[in-house]
């Protein structure tokens, strides 16, 4: 089993988690969740959305966020769904976008009320003028995997979205499973496939655990040869209305997986149990992350008589 | 990726899932839930254990549950720990034994009270005589991928318990990731290892999904050549005391992952959730199975606004 030697994991739980929160967690909560996601070692945090605060206003504090965490030392990007939301960023500083479009029209119809291919035309366009001003970009594809209203993806769908986007200039895509719908075999071939007709781009993987198959995905993504990767603290997302619905894979159960399997992320273990902590703290409900299970067990070695 | 195109199932937990259960299933409903897993499909099941009562309370009632679930078109396995079970065992008609014992000393002798070598030897007598009954036999070998007295456990160790279980005859070898902290790199290195070591052996991983790895780890096992899973519907098992501790990892996950990849099990995924309902009843709590929260969903489909 080859695997690469290190990989890189961009914390979403900020944005995607946060916007599916029952609550609005405050300001000041938010800014020390990601000081303390930046102290456990991440380099790229999703620190909110410029999504128009009507529809999403857990994240209505959108600029206070970007401003009360540009000293810390990481990447902060930001969710930009389209040119009001990237002018907004702009003026509050934010470093790099995120720049979101789905790759089924019945998705992008209900998530961005316009076709696939109009949001592509418009992201195109401020993906350039992002790169002209500096900024750090990046694509994330929605419901690459399978779509809540189309059902199964076409590869070939994808493989045209992705071709469009290089030529556009676009050189980080994520491959996003948004409601969890992917398997291994699914996403290793995929993941083959563009790798080897798109040298050069960074395809990255932002996993839902919807059915489980989260981290088994992770694995089959690295061993097509995907070194990046989405993941949010707790396991953050999903749907608000349904207790114990499965959002983002946890960004400690990832660590914990590729660091046993030798695979390095440069973070901290130990110190993404701080975030796990002021997160459950604030939640008042249990975490959906298997570390974070793990870590509220008693402390004493277990043993299950005479089982296997 | 290169998978197989059938996989194994045996179901175990009515075994290894209800012992862990904070009180006692009934046996009419044990008895129902069995029926209700062999209508999915399932060909082997984990019925029971012939551990002494007063260690195991739950399965008390295992010479009831083995005569009532006797007629069902299924291969009936009971957990055998010593001769005094499998004379209990015998005595009520079982087809099948499951001897257990552990990789490591000091699990072994927290759980059979003796060490690994003497627990061995005894095991080797129990399974030929077994076998000279007419019975259907295999090993479960607890404590495979670390164990929570010792840590650590060297593949070489593995190999040689393994290499005496082969010389003694045993056929079917089930790897246990006992407490669940086995990764994927780990599970396909002594997997290939042994399967090529010792070829017409048949290995079986028996994972738990303590840090979520499960389905990761039954991806690495099919690439590395095992055929053969242990599961238990609804993730039933673990610590009692621990609210949110995760147990074996969940028959309708690992069936929904393997039938998605093309990996068939003969098993309707369908059915698996009567066998859901029956247990979550009786058991009035949430079941750890994401493909169980899934189905407690709302059956309409849902977007994330904006959302990757």
């Amino acid at each position: 089993m080859q695997l690469p030697a290190f990989a890189h994991i961009t914390e979403v739980g900020p944005r995607d988690g946060l916007q599916n929160e029952p609550r609005f967690m405050p300001t000041e909560d938010k800014v020390r969740l990601i000081e303390a996601l930046a102290a456990s070692g991440l380099r790229e945090i999703e620190v909110t959305s410029f999504t128009h605060p009507s529809w999403i206003p857990n994240l209505a504090d959108a600029e206070e966020v970007v401003r009360a965490t540009r000293h810390l030392p990481v990447s902060a990007y930001a969710l930009i769904p389209n040119k009001r939301g990237m002018e907004r960023a702009q003026r509050a500083g934010i470093k790099g976008m995120t720049f979101v479009f789905s790759a089924t029209d019945g998705h992008n119809r209900r998530n961005l009320n316009r076709s696939t291919e109009d949001s592509l035309v418009e992201i195109l366009d401020l993906h350039a003028a992002a790169g002209a001003d500096g900024l750090l970009r990046r694509i994330s594809l929605s419901t690459v995997f399978g779509c809540p209203f189309e059902g199964d993806v076409p590869e070939a769908r994808i493989h045209a979205i992705v071709a469009r986007l290089v030529e556009g200039g676009c050189e980080r895509i994520g491959l996003c499973d948004t409601i969890g719908v992917a398997d291994p075999v699914q996403v290793f071939r995929l993941s083959q496939g563009l790798i080897a007709r798109f040298p050069g781009i960074v395809f990255e993987l932002h996993l839902h655990n919807t059915r489980g198959c989260a981290l088994a995905n992770t694995l089959a993504g690295l061993q097509a040869g995907i070194v990046h990767f989405d993941t949010a603290i707790g396991g953050l997302g999903g749907c608000p209305y349904a207790p114990g619905a499965t959002g983002n894979v946890a960004t400690e159960d990832v660590v914990s997986m590729l660091e046993a399997m030798g695979v390095r992320t440069g973070i901290d273990q130990a110190a993404l149990t701080a975030s796990d902590r002021h997160l459950a703290q604030w939640r008042g409900a249990p975490l959906d992350s298997a570390v974070w299970r793990v870590a509220q067990r008693c402390a004493s070695p277990e043993t299950t008589p005479s089982g296997a």
